[in-house]
């Protein structure tokens, strides 16, 4: 049994991903597995779902951009093989042999641009290779919509053995009828894997050494393997942008499905952005045209109106956010606060029932319950080398236009006139100006037009 | 005749709207047929719809969460009937019978969560029933890109007349391949149905009391129904919130096509929301990612630039409004009046040719024709406990990042200083400045440097 | 050759674009061909076209609305024909004759509102009159998803060459089972064009000049003429405003495609909305619902985030913008420089590694390299009636809440405290306070909340 997941199998477990490809087609500096779906690296989506079945290893095969990858997964236990010449994907697999060290156990052959694998899907792979015919490999098979030029799989009639695997350049007319396909991933023992791959030959156009001829090599020595489906969707690969943008798409209409399915409303569902790691609650309500970035929680009952972009912020219950508000991380509102239109607020806690409904920039502050921050308040918390921290009281009232400049404290109950720049502490109750006095020269502004007038027709 | 819609019909028309569905799959504590359609509440359109027929009464039947719809139909005059058990559509509709008294007419017979039904579509219903062959009922029928398990109706060759209503678990292959279906919503006379309501059995598998048996009932006794056919998308019901999303979706691009077909430019109408009761003139451009909330009106030749969110505020002609505007309940911009970014307005005038160009919040406030304020402006309406109003006169001038205390007037043709505090009236044609005194210290940001990268580096 | 466009034809070419429809399903006052597909005039695409072929004369032919098509053109060197009587299409192209005068080329038969043909289209419609068979005209085809009522083009079995020409109304079964549509655009000889439309009759039903008659004439006359295709997008036309968007979205998605094959990342590409002339540079970033206006160009590894209106503007390298940020004409940001939410900026010029994050309007400004420019920041830049200038030096810091009134200049390594109205130079390194004094009224503020909550009682 795995923890968190749910998934079970008796079996050792070892991934190998592989990441050594060049990725011209992005025509990026970006390594390609970098590129982000729902705001995580590629390359960590299935890093994550590797993680949720405890493997032993898992080892991210990389040729140029080492040096990328290895920052990205820093810290995560992966460790990092390199395939120094493009050899194929066989030679890739051969390359991790050495991290994979004494483990022995199942292998899954992953792809680290083919990221939305689910750990379910693995599992599966996993556990069809100790089903009592044990096959020397299970194969992740699929049905796209077009098999256009893919790799078929032909199996044994009424059977999940495979009788055949080949590329579609060398299949004959009825092997390409068929329309099972072969995604290339795969789980083989790592005993047989490596012995396998120490016997394939690169004996091709492109002199490389392909991982799907241990499939047929297996066979030639007696020993069958088996194949599994999936859905389509879930193998896509990414090898250009407008391939990502898909593969993003797919996975924001799955992500949004759920989101109502759990009882969030969603208005315009196709214009809603969510993050990898977006929580929602129960009877929240989200306008069009909102964008969450990763650690965005929305509890219960609160409303994110349209225009809104909430990324590493808490959302608490009943809140309500927007329309064109933003919230940074370390933003956190609690119950029933509001944030109106062209408000900012990062490292900052609005407290219960506060609001700053207007044109405000909260940083680096704490706000109490029931406090109401005038429209234009900004919170000044930088003096362009360290940043402080700005304290308003329960129950305060901020007057429009007002800069606090922190590090200040205004009082509980205290009152902060309307365009006053507040230097210094405000005591509880107590009542804070700090303005011009007015003045006023009659008759002044007709003479300036009359001269202004001059001028411009002059 | 009825008033406002031209559509005829000499019978005398009551509605009883089925809402005792307990909505389980919206997983809502907002009982499902409030649940809005832009910006209305699904139960209040279809109450729109009969009321433009003048029905003699209206009658919705609820079961759990009564009080929630009693509070939304408050004074519309519609009644509100219990079914305190879940025994069946029949059932339902039966509990209506106290209700509509001695009403002596047509019944339709609606579903809170079929919201877009057409008066048209009803009248048509209610019509059928007076054609000389006298159905006994007249259903509403549709034909459904995928019939999949929705009840089938069967007709007698050649004509509306049924032939059959059989659900389709209880439907022959012959019978399942027929496309006309059954929407659930019919007209019968109020007589003929509680009487057959009052004979229909309960004896099935859910032990319920189905509406649609009066059909074949009134068949068995002699009597013929017909049918009416209607387009799918009329009859969608909402049982999710992904059919709530659909639902909204299809009322939105037929609202897009209705706009653009009477004159409006949208150049991306997908982007655009419009609410149920948004007015646009001839001539008016939408840019990309609009969104109305209810009571918008927008006057010929108005330009209303992306990223703008647009609620019960007239836009006048000619005017201008964002991109990333506000427009709040009251506001009103009048001819060729300009509201540009990062700008509110709320129960504000904005004068003829009146500009707001950038970072405003204008609220409780009246602005002259031709005014100018300038960016960073606040009316400062709100002391915590009280709104006050702003008056700014014609031709009057607002220096940029100025705060108005209210009340107060600023008179026409008057100058306020930028970054004043203005909280006493301002004389026509005057000039108010307040403002603190500039001081310099030379150096000292100099010095304030060499100190804090000190105590960085340190 | 003809410059910039790698297009190679030895022929002289003229053009002839008919505008003189009176486009009244668009129900606008702005002439139908002057309606903007990605941020230009359809004409003025056409004519882009058309003026990459190196014309020698332009002419456009109009009848209503002939103002407002001559403001469009003026300064382009392109004629105006006028059509006083709407007599059909070989009457509108006979009146560009006298404009044309002595011309002796290939004269392009083009329509204002099928805007989108490609000079390469154009190109080979021209070259292929100089085939040995030489057609008296070249007629454009395409194969539309449904033929549905296009006139259709019969063709010799197994070549170009056009066998018949029917409107579809006169076409046999067996003609409107052919799926090759005629476009209506056309090349042909101008000794060719004028001869036959002289001699074209308009002995039907509308009494009107039909210019494809001239095919069939000719062919009377035993000169053959040849078709080529095109894909159906390429002629789409533009006769409503449903059409408009469509023809605007198609545009939108090839540019898309393009950006993300060229190396930008385009996260939800649907929300992304370009400009004609918009320019990307390789790894920049796009998130979600952005906006281009005309003019705007983004540099290598720049970043667009969310909610972004750009036009008129010049993001650097590696440059950060957005979300909820405005760059407005004249807007130019250097390598790195940061603009964050509720910010706008016109006319200026943020240095290398500058910063102006919330809040805050730049209007003819000059930021020096990494100055940072506080939240809530406005150049007062207008006084009414002219505009100044703001510049503020290298490594400034201008604290939050300032108003700085141009002309002003901001030394380099100044620092303006916050909430200061800065209205006099500000030497370097110097701080520059202008601000109110701040006073205390203990409890002045609990005072003013009992009275309060005792008038709203009362």
């Amino acid at each position: 049994m795995r923890a968190g997941t749910g998934l079970v199998t008796n079996s050792k477990i070892a991934a190998i991903i592989l990441a050594a490809g060049k990725g011209t087609r992005m025509k990026s500096d970006l390594h390609k597995v970098l590129h982000p779906i729902a705001g995580r690296a590629m390359l960590l989506h299935l890093i994550d779902s590797v993680s949720s079945l405890n493997p032993e290893k898992t080892v991210v095969v990389v040729g140029a951009g080492r040096d990328q990858v290895e920052d990205a997964v820093a810290g995560s236990g992966v460790e990092i093989a390199h395939q120094a010449e493009q050899l194929g994907t066989g030679h890739a697999v051969a390359q991790a042999h050495e991290a994979l060290g004494d483990f022995d156990g199942d292998v899954l052959v992953l792809y680290g641009d083919v990221p939305l694998v689910t750990a379910q899907t693995m599992s599966r792979l996993s556990e069809r290779l100790h089903q009592p015919d044990s096959p020397a490999a299970v194969v992740l098979g699929f049905r796209p919509a077009d098999p256009g030029a893919y790799g078929r799989v032909i199996v044994e009639a009424g059977s999940d053995r495979i009788a055949k695997m080949v590329e579609y350049k060398d299949a004959s007319e009825s092997e390409r009828a068929e329309t099972l396909c072969n995604s290339g991933l795969m789980a083989v023992r790592s005993r047989d894997l490596f012995a396998l791959l120490g016997r394939i030959g690169n004996d091709n156009a492109a002199g490389e050494y392909y991982l799907p001829d241990i499939v047929m090599l297996a066979a030639s020595e007696g020993r069958g393997s088996a194949v599994i489906e999936t859905d389509a969707s879930e193998v896509a690969g990414v090898n250009s942008r407008a391939e990502l943008a898909q593969v993003e798409q797919d996975w924001q209409q799955r992500r949004r499905a759920r989101a109502m399915s759990e009882g969030a409303t969603l208005i315009a569902p196709e214009t809603v952005w969510f993050a990898y790691d977006t929580q929602l609650g129960r009877d929240v309500v989200i306008e069009p045209d909102v964008v969450f970035g990763p650690g965005a929680i929305v509890a219960d009952r609160a409303v994110i109106h349209a225009f809104s972009h909430v990324e590493g912020a808490q959302v608490g219950e009943g809140a309500t956010v927007g329309p064109f508000a933003r919230l940074r991380p370390g933003a956190v509102m609690e119950t029933e606060a509001k944030v109106g239109n062209f408000v900012e607020m990062k490292k900052a806690v609005l407290g219960k029932g506060a609001k700053a409904n207007h044109l405000t920039y909260l940083g680096d502050a704490q706000v109490g319950a029931g406090a109401n921050i005038g429209a234009g308040t900004i919170t000044c918390n930088y003096d362009g080398f360290f940043k402080y921290r700005t304290v308003i009281g329960e129950g305060a009232f901020v007057g429009s236009n007002s800069a606090l400049v922190a590090p200040v404290v205004i009082g509980a109950g205290a009152i902060v006139a309307a365009g006053s720049v507040v230097t210094r502490d405000v005591a509880d109750d107590s009542l804070a100006l700090a303005r011009g006095k007015q003045e006023a020269k009659p008759g002044w502004a007709a003479k300036f037009r009359a001269l202004m007038k001059a001028r411009k027709g002059g």
